[in-house]
């Protein structure tokens, strides 16, 4: 197989690696994506995509169960197989979708084939020798199994991405991890009639930092499901098909079983096959590659400029992330040497939960040691639309510096947080001052009422 | 009984006189606000709150009607009584709020009776005399009813607020007019197993002009229930408990039969009452007070000054409305003759159907004919969280303007359009230009992203 240089290599074709690719393609044609694995999205293979088809399915067994304090008897019966046949047939959809884009891409232009460093600006794709001037990393993310679990499973567990191929679903599920995607999967999988313990250490719950809001979370949730972010707990393993763990709760330790194991521990980047070391890159001591959030230009590399995006970088692993931070990492390979920093949208988490969480700029860790803190706050329990709607609970804090007479970030867990969780974001985007956002217009009865709320009582 | 004066009288204790109440109280003690009605705003009596919490119900049932294509087998069966009785506790929940708000005004600056005016700065209220120096009227609105309906009904209907007196469900109802109110209480109402049938003469669908939103709104809504917004039809009358109406649809004209009619044709300022010719007012042809729409001040009332807010005014009669017109007219009121312009918001409507229907700022009736129109449109259709959510259906449409680079306004039916107009609402108050709304910060998957979509290709 002949050799292949040129101007751009982008390794990896997922959300960042093809917007990298877009956005180099824009400037220059001399573009190579390089792929190995399957083709589709992490978001569409096993993440956003079907976690939300899923928790679809899950809203309208929880609304039918209630029915009965709106005036409406129902009957609920759960088909599991149903669900996840519609879960896997909207999540091929969506991958369907990433692939023929995929494959509108030129031949010349992708490369199937894992990639690894020769040596600066040198890659080896499947054997094949690959030169690049610059080469863009987008290498994506996998689940984190810490070695006890693996070691107490054998290996007999489950990655979110495996829970979208479940033929049905189990009765007795056991997620280890109360992050995001632990939540989610946990807040579902219980509203579908599935006995669900969600277990942690360390007490997190999604990114949830402010104590008020994690405390309301927390509450919510064990309505929902028996969550114990920190849980003393012991994995005792499988004996036939039942998974047991030793935990603490209550009167003391007992022993339990469960029918499938979820873990939700955590996701790092998948650089590993990289052979990192010969890319003459500066390493921090988990093998990942230091880089200027803004350029994503990584450190050590401006001989044979290296670029890193999306969830290869260990930071916040969200979609919106993947593509600005793909985008800026191929138009600034097209232009090196002229790099410019990327306009980055304010950071925003939501965790699909019913209600759902969310949290945009600044965490109330990052902002709770200022001197001129500001907080406002709103309690769901009291609003008149969520009211109607039998949705009232939830809480939501705002954060802003007096100083500056800025927004800051805010947390919440309530109802319609995904909104209001974009409406904090275009005014942190806008940088608006606090007095403009108390006059945010809400019509009337809505929940964005509360957000006004929040806003106009933010103080010291 | 001793006659009264004042520097402020406030006619009226709904939302708009609560507010002007309010405003004025905040510069001065000698305000007196005068009720004759029953306690509760039309908001909370009538309107915005027991209707939401009528769709509420509306909605559970939907969902749980639709659970098979979601994978959850459901039977489904609404209990009327039980609907309305959760409906008017919500609403006396409301109604009691706004009762103690009123009762904790002090006894003195509050009046029972209906006002008239004697002459400029004079009001007969049962009886007493009040000589006020300067005048709010915010007397609120009534339901339309024109005189062929009267006629054929014999006075035998309903107005939205009796539709909350309900004790149960009829089987067959007719509703006339197909604005915001009877499309809400129309798609409810079809949600809720009730065969609506829903008429009208002359097209209107809520408050919206653009004519493919309005396309989009008749064909999703034509699927939940018969709506013939432009329709020909004779009312026939009560025959013993049956009222018939001879409709021309398809194949002929027929006649078919009602338990119950809403007339749902519109609504009116309540003035009638007020003796306005005494009041040295300039009024309208509809005997309307014309006045100055920021200031609220009433044109010919410059001696004797009389401010107007609310419904009262003819305008559209919506709660955000009520509300910054009452606290501009009390402001005023109180600073007179120091007389200040209402930072007046941008305009939003809402028709809480499923899915929900909006307009914000301009519609396009306003700026159809502009030169520089740029038009940005959504189709839900094809966007990914609706279709995870099975909510795929709906049209946003952006106007903007080529030569300000300015959002002018938006018409839109689809998923979340509700919360899609605050977002828009936000862009129009703080005057964003085109390319920063462009930039709007957006989660994945999100609704959200189908509005910035639309943003995105706004062009000529």
């Amino acid at each position: 197989m002949p050799d292949v240089s040129c101007k751009i290599a982008v390794i990896g074709a997922g959300t960042a690696g093809l917007a990298a690719f877009r956005s180099a393609r824009e400037l220059t044609d001399d573009v190579l994506l390089i792929e190995s694995g399957p083709l589709g999205t992490t978001c569409a293979r096993e993440g956003c995509m079907p976690s939300k088809a899923l928790i679809a399915s899950a809203k309208v067994a929880a609304t039918a169960r209630g029915g009965e304090s709106f005036g409406v008897k129902t009957s609920v019966k759960v088909d599991g197989p149903a669900v996840m046949k519609r879960v896997r047939r909207l999540r091929d959809h969506f991958v369907d979708g990433v692939i023929e884009g995929y494959r509108a891409i030129p031949e010349a232009q992708r490369l199937r084939g894992r990639a690894k460093f020769l040596a600066p600006g040198i890659l080896d794709v499947g054997g094949r020798r690959v030169e690049a001037e610059r080469i863009v990393i987008a290498t994506g993310s996998e689940a984190v199994i810490p070695g006890d679990i693996a070691e107490a499973t054998g290996g007999r567990f489950m990655t979110v991405g495996d829970i979208f191929e479940l033929h049905g679903l189990p009765e007795r599920l056991l997620i280890l991890g109360s992050g995001v995607i632990g939540c989610e999967i946990a807040d579902s999988m219980a509203s579908l009639g599935v006995e669900v313990s969600c277990l942690s250490k360390g007490g997190d719950i999604s990114f949830l930092s402010d104590p008020l809001v994690k405390s309301a979370a927390e509450t919510i949730l064990k309505g929902h499901f028996r969550l114990l972010p920190d849980a003393e707990f012991e994995l005792l393993g499988w004996e036939g098909d039942v998974f047991s763990v030793k935990l603490a709760e209550g009167d003391g330790p007992q022993t339990e079983g469960f029918d499938a194991v979820l873990v939700a521990t955590g996701r790092k980047p998948s650089l590993n096959d990289l052979n990192l070391e010969k890319a003459g890159l500066e390493l921090d001591d988990q093998g990942t590659p230091q880089f200027d959030e803004l350029t994503r230009l990584c450190r050590g590399s401006e001989d044979k400029p290296v670029f890193i995006a999306g969830d290869a970088d260990a930071e916040t692993m969200v979609l919106p992330r993947a593509n600005w931070t793909g985008e800026a990492a191929g138009r600034n390979a097209a232009n090196w040497p002229s790099v410019g920093k990327a306009d980055a949208p304010p950071t925003m988490g939501i965790c699909f939960t019913e209600p759902s969480m969310a949290q945009v700029g600044k965490r109330f860790s990052e902002v709770e040691d200022r001197d001129d803190l500001l907080i406002g706050c709103a309690d769901f329990s009291d609003q008149g639309r969520a009211i109607c709607e039998g949705r009232n609970e939830g809480i939501l804090r705002i954060y802003g510096s007096a100083k500056d007479q800025k927004i800051l970030g805010a947390e919440m867990i309530g109802p319609d947080a995904e909104h209001h969780a974009h409406i904090l974001a275009l005014m942190l985007r806008q940088e608006i001052t606090i007095s403009e956002a108390q006059e945010m217009p809400a019509y009337h009865p809505v929940t964005e009422e509360g957000l006004r709320t929040a806003l106009r009582n933010l103080s010291d």
